[in-house]
């Protein structure tokens, strides 16, 4: 982890660049892809779960008996676990709904917002190296407390052809039939042109590797929505004095285990705190399984030494982090300083892990800056807000010239006229 | 406007296909004007504006002169309207804000959402045929409501180098000070990657031609946000015989007028009403000083009779209309069944240029079947929301063991013991 002694604003950019992704080459290889699942449906899917994960399916959809053993399978532990954080994350996003809004902006015209559901969506969760269930939970309860009409979750096969058992009851337990035992580019082809199986959706949603994002990013050339641009995951912990080296030395490492191009940024005052930190990480990595990633994603991340906390807080936007964690004694202060975070973890006893399963936010966040302009998943993701206006013959009255001389000097004598006809219509039946 | 008799369902697709266009084509001429902007900055502007607006410009910003003058040159009626259209849209909007939300999940576990604004958001407002000033307050009033830090106007200026003085008085009344002579392509491309003059964005808005289409696609490659894939603008009414024929024709060719690649669209039980509505058009049409225009949209355009009030409703959410007018006697029912739209105008009353101008509501709507997974442009589109969470040592006590399960379940053991490194902590503090 290297050490930047108070950066000039200028290098910010340089300096906390995040890693660059090959995606021409990655294109080369998802496009193919998208173009054979659009042609041969389910065939193309068959074909791909041979060539990737390696398995000859007899079916796409995981079997009753499969769906039931899961349960059965798992550590009644882990069950009570995933119902906790389920309570939580549902209680959270319940909270999120919005009410219907009505209001008469003007006697006789009436304006409505309401939410309505996105009909059909479709939710990716990864397998790989850690079967992702966590996820299945911050994207299906949303979904279903919106309402949308069909949920499809795709997943990747393991070589015994079964979906990991923690997923297909998570996915059980919140109400989720729709499952289909498919991944990488191919899931989300199958979901935006949809297959003799796989329906297709209006949305798309959930993390990927690079495959997965480029396949995502092509997907919305075809009139669906994704949830967010993509990127590896990150934290930036801002610590003073009064955080506890060891804790931020977790929580920084806890990032640093996703993956190897994951990003974690310690902002702090001085340098003995820094090198504290430094060799609280050092002790810790040891004893990680998954180390070697750790290690990589180490090599790309720095601690930032800030010398004024104003000028901290101004780099803190800047980078704009999908986690932030604040440990810093003058918490408040720095907690509303915050614009540009996907989010906020405040002190010492809230680690990010957390967000990441149970604490009721949602874990889909952006990453890669796009936390300047983006949110992360929340119920609203899951929905379009409808406007309705009705204007009565009176209120047309009060609101049609308006119309009509904003219209005229738009030269749209169209607009005006759909006013005009109407007004004239009105006065004749006065008389 | 070609009559469709109970068109059968797996029909629909092509039968009311909105137009294809050649982004191919249109991406040649782009990109070559982003990547001049991005190299040479305000020197590219200047040399676009002789190029396509064919004005040699003194300054890229409009003089304190110019906008004094633009409120002395404007009729007071049109003033007037403004003023009304901008109280409207302001309360409705203004209605939209969502309330910080704060929920203590578990004892000791407190999560909070808030809305943040977006910081820099560019707004684009075309020139061309019809001085669009109504966009300013569609996009400008949300944008200051939100409370967004710099907000950019770029409009192309006229021969003349000027701006329309309706866009200049209106910017000003709403507060907008930053207002940049640029348009098209160079434009996007100005607030895509900042050029001296103009600042680099979070988020770009507004309507444009293809070339403003295709520049905002391409600029969400380099981090910035935009509000919605876009579209012709089109409508769809939906009327039966207690509809005023005329009103309906009206309605159909306000939207008509707009272009020549817009798509109106009737759909009714019977051909009586149909034909009725197109003798309508037929006669207003001739006044109309953009008939040439309407005529040609109306070649793309659709009468569609549908027997079963059910179904109909089906291919109304098949479509998915950015602007859905519902004339019918059971009027409630139907509205009730709309779940991809833009937005709803509800009755004989309330034509669509309502919302186009003052009724209050958005009309920045999704088109082009995208109001099937995207909503209007609202004081949404300005915020992001940002979610918090504080967890206190007793919290983590209870909710500590669900996460240190759940991640261990997902292999992540750094995750694990970002939280068994507190829980310790706290109990060797206990004894």
């Amino acid at each position: 982890m290297k050490i930047l002694d108070n950066p000039a604003k200028d290098s910010w950019k340089k300096q906390l660049a995040r890693p660059v992704f090959k995606t021409k080459e990655i294109n080369k290889i998802v496009k193919p892809i998208l173009r054979k699942v659009k042609r041969n449906g389910d065939k193309a899917l068959f074909k791909f779960a041979m060539e990737y994960d390696h398995v000859e399916l007899d079916s796409l959809f995981p079997s009753e008996i499969e769906i039931q053993s899961a349960s059965e399978a798992l550590d009644p532990a882990l069950k009570e676990a995933i119902q906790v954080a389920k309570a939580n994350i549902e209680r959270f996003h319940k909270a999120q709904e919005t009410p219907e809004l009505v209001d008469e902006v003007m006697p006789g015209v009436v304006c409505k917002r309401k939410s309505v559901a996105i009909q059909k969506v479709g939710l990716y969760i990864p397998g790989g190296t850690a079967p992702l269930f966590s996820t299945v939970l911050m994207l299906g309860i949303p979904a279903v407390l919106a309402g949308c009409k069909e949920i499809v979750l795709c997943s990747p096969p393991n070589k015994e052809g079964k979906i990991h058992p923690a997923i297909l009851y998570t996915a059980n337990l919140i109400g989720i039939s729709k499952i289909v035992k498919v991944g990488g580019a191919q899931a989300i082809a199958a979901m935006t042109f949809g297959t003799e199986s796989v329906p297709k959706v209006d949305k798309i949603f959930g993390p990927g590797n690079q495959f997965v994002t480029a396949a995502k990013q092509t997907a919305t050339k075809y009139g669906v929505a994704i949830d967010m641009p993509a990127g590896p995951s990150e934290v930036l912990v801002y610590a003073d004095a009064s955080a506890n080296a060891s804790f931020v030395a977790a929580d920084l490492l806890s990032q640093a285990e996703h993956g190897v191009d994951s990003q974690v940024i310690l902002v702090t005052e001085t340098e003995k705190f820094a090198k504290k930190v430094i060799k609280k990480i050092d002790e810790q990595l040891e004893n990680l399984p998954r180390k070697d990633i750790a290690k990589k994603a180490l090599a790309n991340s720095r601690a930032v030494l800030m010398d004024n906390a104003e000028e901290a807080m101004e780099l803190i936007n800047f980078y704009a982090p999908e986690h932030l964690i604040i440990s810093v004694e003058e918490e408040d202060k720095a907690v509303n300083a915050v614009y540009n975070a996907g989010s906020v973890f405040i002190g010492n006893f809230t680690p990010e892990s957390a967000g990441d399963y149970a604490s009721g936010t949602n874990h889909t966040l952006p990453t890669y800056g796009y936390a300047r302009n983006y949110s992360g998943v929340s119920l609203d993701s899951f929905v379009k807000k409808i406007t309705y206006q009705k204007i009565t013959p009176e209120g047309l009255k009060n609101i049609g010239p308006t119309i009509e001389i904003m219209a005229e000097n738009e030269l749209l004598e169209g607009h005006k006229n759909a006013v005009t006809i109407r007004l004239k219509h009105l006065n004749k039946q006065n008389k």
